[in-house]
């Protein structure tokens, strides 16, 4: 049984600021759900259809009230409330991948993902890029969320305080086949419509392209698309 | 001016029957737009704000007008009605990519942008991968959908009748890094749940993998991710 109070807490934290606010976000089905029981998140509530999680004690509900808090298409068989870490993540050492206003959910989840498979550990996001915690997102990560270190961040500061050579894709850069290229370092990525912004672009050292096979009218590859196949040229070595 | 006959028929087109039925397709905005006005595709209707298009003569709307045809939230400037080509179009020589059921629209439009970028003139899909006409393609494609060789045939049949080599992605493949790779191949990329159907992996000759990094519980790249990695590494050499 849902209480209407939840329901309306449940469907405000499609907003930033309600997760803000509550420190809450929203993870649905069960694959999703049991990989954040099994990490570092602290789960909040659990509702699920009779028999799913049965050792998490959850709030049994009926399709009908989930379909009213789930923000799938076809809900899944549970939703589950986690809590919003409050500490700060440090970053560690390695491989950093700059995200710089990345601005579509979807984008964010793949990237995410592409992260967790090539263990990069640290994902530097533009305070302006898409919240990790926005439902979409959480949906596209499949669990990946768990296991990379998001920080939201002034890039520029960041940027300045750091030790790695900086990349960054380019029409005009250097052939990404061709370049030798280092195990570790930062790569920077940028806005969907817009690509790198000035202030940032002044800390980039290595302009770097993928080259174009097909014709020049092509415009451009998408961002996560664009990031798989550079974090997979510097990680292939 | 719109009629409301023409805004039965262009919403109707969201849906394949009805494509099907009139032959038709949306695209929106006016890069694409213009895109599909310089390639072969034949317009049927112009739609556009006031001072859009002149030499076209567009059908001249308001941004309210444009809203009730629009298929997106932020409706572009102008909406156009192209043909959907009746020719079948034929395999070209070189190498083919090949869809078994990719089902987001966001993921084939990403891949035809893909394609186009590398050169790739052949995308063959299942019949029951999504329909490239589909508005969510088309916006997503970025006008490379004027570029690609889409075709949509029965696997099993196309894939008995070719001499190249056939690639596809296993967890348990070899590295992907460590292949000496042809030029000119067959790459196929399977279902966003379910992978490759055992019917079209009766005819796959290489299985390569994309090594993991991180932890293996890491389940999954996005697909078009993982093709994108995966026609990179052919294409670099």
């Amino acid at each position: 049984m849902v209480s209407k109070s939840q329901i309306k807490l449940i469907t405000s934290l499609a907003q930033k600021k309600y997760r803000q606010q509550h420190g809450l976000f929203v993870v649905e089905g069960l694959k999703g759900i049991s990989e954040f029981l099994e990490s570092n998140f602290n789960l909040q509530s659990l509702f699920a259809l009779e028999g799913c999680f049965k050792d998490e004690r959850p709030t049994e509900v009926t399709a009908a009230e989930l379909k009213k808090i789930s923000f799938l298409k076809t809900p899944q068989k549970a939703l589950a409330l986690f809590e919003i870490p409050e500490d700060l993540n440090k970053v560690e050492a390695g491989f950093q991948l700059v995200l710089d206003d990345v601005r579509d959910p979807g984008n964010l989840g793949t990237l995410i993902r592409l992260c967790d498979w090539y263990g990069i550990k640290n994902l530097i996001c533009s305070k302006e890029t898409v919240d990790c915690f926005n439902p979409k997102v959480v949906q596209a990560t499949m669990g990946s969320l768990t296991r990379v270190n998001l920080i939201y961040t002034d890039l520029s500061h960041h940027l300045a305080a750091q030790d790695l050579p900086v990349y960054a894709a380019f029409m005009d850069g250097k052939s990404v086949y061709k370049e030798g290229l280092p195990q570790d370092a930062i790569l920077i990525l940028g806005n969907e419509a817009n690509g790198i912004s000035d202030v940032v672009a002044e800390n980039i050292q290595h302009k770097i392209s993928i080259p174009q096979f097909g014709q020049s009218t092509t415009e451009s590859l998408n961002v996560a698309v664009a990031g798989a196949i550079l974090v997979s040229e510097f990680k292939r070595n």
